[in-house]
């Protein structure tokens, strides 16, 4: 799943934190006139009400669908992929065409461009998905009352999903594979950019359903890509159950400020490794360079490293050695730079603390405790990754238990936060938001629970 | 916990749903006027904006606080209500003067008013609360990655909590206990017509909390009573993590319209239980009787009978003798009048089918079959509880996995579904909605998991 995460979707910027993420086209919801054309998947004449509710009716037969059903429907799917190759890129090469006399930012076409190596990529994950274990149904917790009732808890399926998302098609099989795996039906609204793209998908998953005798609408696009439909999906709160959007700090701004219904919000990703007093020299630049250097372009990379006074003058040389050489260039703040006599470096200001630079660019910051990494942590950070390099366990336990990030790690690199690196097998996104799923969400944060109690007739006194 | 159950809290009407709950003076919180002077329990002349910024930073103080201090804190709280009840009842007495003086109503003043027994009951539920186990730190799903990471979740508080509620003074200490113990900071948000009470009871926890070296933002109130501070409370969306309304439906509708947080929201309990065919008719008498009339003003407490044709003839007179003897008025369809011959019934109309009474009122419906059964309840339920009497396993089987409410029961009463009788040890409320919590909200409820992640310097390939 590796290649669908990062990217646009998820190095989004949180509302109020400042600075946009321009280079990744992430305001172009908005900065553009959408055209009224769009997709309009057997839905031409439909509102959008309609189509939730057309929705809210599919979402309650595949809720009751057996695994095998959904897995056949995302085999046929992948069968679509492959047998249909040439349609489907077709389709996207008009949409490149448009978006290029659109005058497109080339990295807005990359997004947007599929090759047949980037679908073989969708159809892996559309395989991997299959083979996941279907959590709907899964009974949890069950136990036995005083009087008698055995009382636990069954996972069902969330209901009808909304995705907002931007240029990239991926995400139209993707977030519908896993949406549909858990039990619910989607709308997908993609961008006005994708939408030959986007259309020849949800064609092709409803092809999918229709094979294996679910509903078609348990997969659907709103009646048009007009901009308006998204802001009547924001309030078809009997219909939709959760929205999840993806895309830049506007559009995440836009919907949380209008949806009625429950969003998950994806924020940036400010993460920090803290290289620990007495902590490994060797592993620590090991870390902090494949935090920073890996996939530098995507929410778990590392923005800022923060390390204890007493190991900076022999730890401090060695990674910026490591670092500069692999093209990163250093912000630091004044001891830092101290440290690093004749090393090319830039001093860092009050703005590169709380920057996501999704590039190789690393803020620098020495500091006196474990404590005070904590606290610029609190103060700075984006609620998303942070890890400590250590030796000892007791700092370990204390970052451990009061760093609240949605992931926190002990020497390991900032990069496994990742839902399929922490076993969820797949993701549909990054929640930095702590309600209902704070992290990497995958099938099991796409359903719910309800309590079911088993009795032999009880009554309440 | 049961004594804090029902009442207005729980009997709101859900947004759209229609009918308003007018017995209950749901519509108090914007049919009056707001007094100005309202709560300021030291923060006369700070804003909200300010309120919760400082609930904020207590926090993160208190989301470390270990399970001794917190109920230290507990204990104390206790203590001053039986050291203080003169003080608080006089304050309470205010309340009530003043609110007969503006002519509430005498439901609401019973609401409000606080008396010996009442004050014992809500130190009960402090009690209760303490001996609960703390959930903060707890370690879940703890695995071996292939590549020797060590990969868990561990529960964190939510942060803060925005409650707002109605008239009931006792909801400012058991909502707060439950908020404190799961690591919480809470900002209580009482009606104008509780003012003194909830001002002393404030004080109270903010006592309790310095008392025992805790920040005593941890538990604060808005600037004053002024409405606009609810407004202002619903845009603190970086401060604030989660708001729960306890109150009607206007209040609910209200919040979920303007709230830039996530609102836990608690609709209406329209209940069903379900007689199959070939139930035991003794245990199905047992079981309606209950659920309607042990407290027929609760959320939990049955509104509709559906009734399989193949058992109502025998099922029916039986059930009606016992209902009627306790002085429930049925309100029947065709098929049922037909089975009651010389039995004082109404008929049911269309709106009968939606009604959440809350009072001895029945809805009586006979039905061809377990489908229409659960058709009858996707189309008119609230999601709230429903309960199927049956000897079948299958069909038992059937409906447990097909009825998508927060709770359903097999051969047991509607009743059952509340926080202490399902296990939590206490409830902070219900939700009807199906994001974050669905059912009876405890301590695990205000809670969230972070992932944790042990390494050994395990990088990204």
């Amino acid at each position: 799943m590796q290649v669908r995460r990062g990217g646009m979707a998820l190095r989004t910027g949180a509302a109020g934190k400042g600075r946009l993420a321009t280079d990744k086209g992430c305001c172009y919801f908005f900065s553009q006139r959408l055209g009224r054309a769009g997709i309009a998947t057997g839905l031409n004449n439909a509102s959008m009400k309609q189509t939730a509710a057309a929705a809210r009716r599919a979402a309650a037969i595949i809720a009751g669908a057996d695994s095998s059903r959904k897995n056949a429907v995302l085999h046929h799917m992948r069968g679509l992929l492959a047998g249909s190759l040439d349609q489907l890129l077709e389709a996207n090469a008009r949409d490149m065409q448009a978006g290029e006399a659109r005058g497109l930012s080339a990295a807005m076409l990359d997004r947007l461009r599929l090759t047949p190596a980037r679908v073989e990529s969708i159809a892996r994950g559309l395989h991997t998905v299959e083979n996941l274990p279907d959590p709907v149904g899964r009974i949890e917790g069950m136990e036995r009352r005083p009087n008698g009732l055995l009382v636990g808890r069954m996972r069902i399926p969330l209901g009808v999903i909304g995705m907002i998302f931007e240029a990239r098609p991926n995400v139209a099989v993707d977030a519908a594979a896993l949406c549909l795996k858990a039990g619910n039906a989607v709308i997908l609204r993609g961008g006005s950019e994708a939408e030959n793209s986007n259309r020849f998908l949800v064609d092709s998953w409803r092809r999918s359903l229709r094979a294996h005798g679910l509903p078609e609408d348990a997969v659907s696009a709103p009646p048009s890509a007009d901009r308006e439909h998204v802001g009547e999906m924001l309030r078809c709160e009997g219909e939709i159950d959760l929205i999840i959007p993806r895309g830049g700090e506007e559009l995440i701004r836009f919907v949380t400020r209008n949806s009625l219904i429950p969003v998950i919000q994806h924020y940036k990703g400010v993460c920090h490794v803290y290289v620990d007093e007495g902590a490994s020299v060797a592993a620590a630049a090991a870390i902090a360079v494949n935090a920073k250097v890996q996939r530098p372009g995507v929410c778990n990379a590392m923005e800022t490293l923060l390390v204890h006074a007493a190991i900076a003058p022999e730890f401090l040389p060695a990674a910026a050695k490591d670092l500069i050489a692999a093209g990163v260039e250093l912000r630091c703040d004044e001891a830092a730079r101290g440290l690093l006599p004749g090393v090319p470096v830039k001093s860092a200001t009050e703005e590169d603390w709380s920057a996501e630079y999704l590039d190789l660019i690393l803020a620098v910051r020495v500091v006196p405790s474990l404590e005070e990494a904590m606290e610029h942590i609190r103060r700075y950070g984006s609620g998303h990754t942070e890890s400590i390099v250590t030796r000892d366990h007791g700092r370990a336990m204390r970052f451990i238990r009061e760093v609240q990030s949605s992931c926190v790690l002990v020497n390991a690199s900032t990069r496994f936060n990742d839902g399929f690196e922490l076993g969820l097998g797949a993701e549909i996104g990054i929640s930095t938001s702590k309600l209902h799923a704070y992290g990497p969400m995958g099938l099991e944060e796409l359903t719910t629970r309800k309590f079911i109690v088993f009795g032999e007739g009880q009554i309440r006194a």
